[in-house]
């Protein structure tokens, strides 16, 4: 089970008026880890996908975050990222969020999101579909 | 059970390079649509709260999201906001988010947010801990 | 001279630690009233423009904007937009936000974006170049 | 002078439906690598300056940005930062951003950013003003 690490800077601007990081930005933290993860592995990026593959991403199906305890401007994270399960047409990432100088190694976030690889649909390429999970790139990946 | 209806506009700058919403952003229209429930709800703004009960906010503990069809620019939502349960010491937000023109009704995003009132901590006024839910705001939101 | 007016609601999300929108977020109230100025006037959305003409949106040259009272969630806000001047290959987009409620009319920021039309390049559709302004477009928009 | 270099990553979240980095995140990367000069030259974070002297951050008057090339997920950029002035009540802030992989060294951005250092006000602390720039931390700064 390969995993990756991302570093992350939390920034004045991803926090809210309670001083603590807006928690949507997790999911942005989570995305960025994706990405990183896939271009670890070897695979190429989106772009180079859709014009050889079609596949323009991995649009998220469900995606679930748990916070145990907040984070602030200044500190400095990485996300742990692997894939927890490969399915016919969907795959499951996991992520796990903690600060860099905590010698506890606790997160202070988790994430779980069920993605799926998309094409652009044949009759209207605004719209997309899942389609089998490449078995190259989750050869890459595993 | 109290619902609200809060409209949200999709920007060109809210999608991704497949052209369609970047899913955080669906964490973002929640958050709005939580604030516009307490709002309507009459829950006074967490700056006034903040002075007159110590409340900063209601971070979250777990959220969900599922996504159903994608969005794009131009695309006019509405998202309808209840509280479906409430514990000791946090509440469960749940979201639908809908096209306006869909005649159908079916939603295309579903959110689930655990959530707590959360006050400044005495001894480090940069970190936060739960509250009990407040009887009154409660009694506002049913 | 058209003029259009497009409604924003500033979110908690949308503000920093020191409670008060954060500066970018006002870049991104600008963009979303030019795309509305843009459908207002009669021109389709960016991705049909992209099928007919190639044109994938308006990338901005540079843009400047000047603050002069902070806003802060709960406000309610109206962005003012028309195009200044029209030149060969750019244009400029002018921006005043306005707080709803105040009779006084005094913007509390505006803006002021040099845009071009662009296309994808023919050697690299990962890269754009800007095209002379259409004139269909420009007709719309005057 | 002193010059500060922070590295960003650009995501695909940061990219819109052309598939360049949506023109208000380079204020998003001016004003971490804002935060970051300060840091570097020894400025406390704005929470700690604010229980001491008052200060909540550094609010924009007037800020610019010049594109002279997009960039996409997956570029690695740095952002060079500078105080090109100071004056009474306001500082001027200078930044370029470069691809970390260019050997030309031209920039694809440059901003431009005129802040002052704001308190909470007397009267209401939900509002801000500007105080003369501290000499203390333009001390540091130079």
């Amino acid at each position: 089970m390969k995993t990756t690490h991302y570093d992350i800077a939390v920034e004045f601007g991803d926090c809210d008026p309670a001083g603590i990081a807006f928690y949507p930005n997790f999911f942005r933290w989570y995305d960025a880890s994706a990405r990183h993860f896939f271009t670890t592995c070897g695979v190429p990026p989106w772009r180079e996908l859709e014009r050889e593959h079609g596949i323009v991403g991995t649009p998220a199906l469900e995606v679930t975050s748990r916070y145990h305890s907040p984070v602030t401007y200044g500190d400095l994270l990485t996300v742990a990222t692997w894939i927890d399960e490969w399915r016919g047409k969907s795959f499951v990432l996991r992520h796990e969020i903690r600060r860099r100088d905590d010698p506890t190694g606790a997160p202070c976030a988790e994430g779980r999101e069920v993605r799926v690889f998309a094409v652009r649909r044949e009759d209207d390429p605004l719209r997309l579909r899942a389609v089998a999970v490449p078995a190259a790139i989750a050869a890459l990946c595993r």
